[in-house]
């Protein structure tokens, strides 16, 4: 089902890898919403992914591109303006990896170096990414940028590392470029804080399978999914939400607003058992 | 301008007065996306407004109802049930009123009874509303309530007195609601956090004028106008946000995002010449 | 071990109880740190409960009050300044009932009248109790108000009830009045946000011993007990920390930054073997 | 005036530059508190600076280290134990340092290296210094860790720059080591927002003369002083704390809660009469 909320807008979807990323469904819907786009992401991950494929179905060209890299984004805001033929309506940043969490070092035994890569990746890539558009004037008036973020900017999940640190800054760039790109342009700029999801990025998490359970207990409406990620972003970047911006968007059906729920208690209160005594008494530890 | 969001939908909009309401903008926006809707607000205003033309322009029953009153809210539902033929699928609160502030009694010489008839009208109604809907099934699956709400909620505004403590119960209710019925029947409750705007209760709020000049030029994108929040409201109706709940969703231009412009600081800076010395020294009072 | 951090402060303490009671603890130290008190609760709360004793113990004045009540509040203030000779430097509020829980109303089933009874117990005492204060000059410049809240105000638990909105407002009444008491006299007004505790109050909550392993767990320090939440006050009537004003201070041992600590997710987990197949894949619900 | 708060007590005070700084304050409370400490910085700052004037005056060790790198940290810490002769119970990190802002680079113009010194001078340091302590297994049981940080963290200051998203990484990395460090040795990790306060690094903030004026006016309690941030640290390091962890507390004379006041809106209403026709109506820019 289509509502043309995106006729004529130009975009860039960043971090599409396989049919399971939400940039991947952002890209879909958007085109759907009678968008064209262009595809950016690493050579790599071009390579071992499926970008290629969806980029035919789309009719959208894939621009590999390193995106700590200020010269490969500013090539991609001058191949896609070329390609769109016309400035950028809306951009989807997707792009985190902590190379910290793939060696298994524990928060308090970090590699600085990988630390300063993930914050680079996962975070200053944005301002990068916003920095060089404002420069080359690739955005239209009343553009939209999005990034992607996690509630573990805000609270302390077990595992998920300096992936926090990263998401925290990555937020904070939003209101900081938002506040200028705002007053300049009228360009907004924001970040959706999604429920855990399958892709193949998060499936990489520690114990991803157990906190995905944990948050779907939680949440009211259960975790959102990519595909409905994808329908999100599609209204951040309509001109329906024109004056939103600065903005950490929680799409995680009701769970950073949840301290506990009675479905998660009943499933932890079970795993409780075998801390009480003979008599039912809770032993605490 | 439609793209038919709300195609089949069916809503209840409380609190139109006139053509400078949010209200009012919502049900004409709603209208135009496909949706059958009916209005409601109390006898007097009623008689004092406009919101028989605007039921005729829109073909929208006008139900008058007191939304303290249980038994009112109840038959709202009802009679909107069969006037549209159905459960329905999204309902807005913007209703709002302070005895105290309208009767100039400050925040230190509260008079009790006004402040519980500020809580009762501007914030217990909304548990009234959704307590009555629920009771009667009246809300269709993944329907979409929404209260219009102000950062005075979060932070302190001079002479906005209990009106700010009634908005902050406003939200409460949001996210305490939004838990029993999201996990039930997928219906999310949320509240938009909206710019100042000029409407006429919005018009009654001291030194209006002057708070929404200073909340335009902090807020980079400038103030959300009532249109512009109408649209908001619409993708929250909308099939397209349907894991989005308990939340508090700022519609502000930035302004919540904010700590000091510079557009906001140059207007600050002229005041403060006054209270500087021959040499220019800032003289701090 | 004191600091004699009161040393020659007069303070009020309401809500003592018993010595499981927060309000308790606060007394014993207050006096233990030099001030000296007056005690206040409800006639039926002073005869059930063994304030007297306490009383007796410190040499406080145990004055019965209806905390709803204006003209009781007053009462208590003349009284305490009679007894203390002098301006009162600190006053606790530790105050709090639902009738809809004690009743077993869920919160999709709220009696209405009983809601407005936890709105003025639980909430607008607090601003009757500073409204009372401040109109009959009873507090020193520089002087510090507290009142205990709960971290539901922000996040639903489930069982809270009605509860979560009452503190809410609580926190909103503080920052309301924090302003204008700040501005007029350098009156600071704050709330804690303090872990569960296994008071006679708390304890009535329901789910209350599983809600406190699970907050004991997720918390790196675990729960702050009632003894350890004293302290916290006494800190906040002293003059170390005169700007201080306008918060809600976190007193739970990290709870309210935490998304997911280990500990709780090997108790959650535990519980979620009933929900495996027999490949130990987790079955979501 | 003494309370003995830190009798027997050891701690480092990184970031002391002269007696203007917070870092100098809190040295010489700590001391009279009865705590025996270390100063550090860098060899430039005390070559520049005053510390070693201060470090002669408290009788405290003063130790040069680059706060970036983890051996001269790590060298710290050991100096530190051997002087003070035990572990370390207390740390405060007054640290913080744009190139950016120095050089005057604007937000949409940053040089990416300088915002990677940025970060790692004012943020990452702060990882660097517990992951070193915890290694070394340096500070005891209950000890408290703190950082100063700004209200910029949360809302966009014009001006103010990068310094912005070092502030967030800062308080994130308080979150994340926190639980870690909390778990596993009691340690609490806890930033404090502070004033803007004319220290010598406050005073090369742009604008910061009329920033000054404005959080002034807007405070109900005015700014709160190096002096009284120092108070507040005291206590923050005190046993009357322990189970205050992962927060970000607020000592801003009521800033952070504060919407509009009064008092600001008096002075910015004066700079608003250039923007007023003659029939005194505000045009609105």
């Amino acid at each position: 089902m289509s509502y043309n909320l995106l006729k004529g807008k130009r975009g860039i979807i960043f971090g599409a890898l396989n049919d399971m990323s939400i940039a991947w469904k952002v890209a879909e819907k958007a085109v759907e919403e009678g968008a064209i786009i262009t595809l950016s992401n690493t050579p790599m991950a071009i390579r071992m992914g499926d970008v290629n494929q969806l980029g035919e179905k789309l009719g959208a060209e894939v621009i590999a591109a390193d995106a700590t890299s200020v010269e490969d984004l500013e090539m991609v805001f001058k191949k896609s303006m070329e390609a769109l033929d016309g400035k950028i309506d809306f951009v989807l940043h997707s792009i985190g990896m902590s190379p910290n969490v793939r060696k298994k070092r524990t928060y308090d035994d970090l590699d600085y170096d990988m630390l300063n890569k993930t914050l680079d990746i996962s975070a200053i890539s944005f301002h990068k990414m916003i920095q060089a558009a404002k420069k080359l004037e690739a955005i239209n008036e009343y553009g939209s940028i999005l990034a992607l973020s996690y509630v573990a900017a805000q609270r302390t999940f077990f595992g998920y590392n300096d992936m926090a640190d990263a998401k925290s800054l990555l937020e904070s760039i939003a209101r900081s470029f938002g506040y200028i790109y705002g007053r300049e342009s009228h360009v907004r700029v924001n970040t959706i804080s999604q429920s855990p999801t399958m892709t193949t990025a998060g499936s990489g998490v520690k114990g991803m399978d157990k906190l995905f359970d944990f948050a779907n207990r939680m949440s009211p409406l259960g975790n959102a999914s990519a595909d409905e990620c994808a329908d999100y972003c599609i209204v951040m970047f309509s001109d329906l939400t024109k004056k939103v911006t600065m903005q950490n968007l929680y799409h995680d059906g009701g769970f950073s607003s949840m301290g506990m729920s009675l479905r998660a208690m009943n499933a932890y209160e079970k795993g409780l058992e075998d801390y009480m005594d003979e008599n039912g008494k809770i032993i605490y530890g």
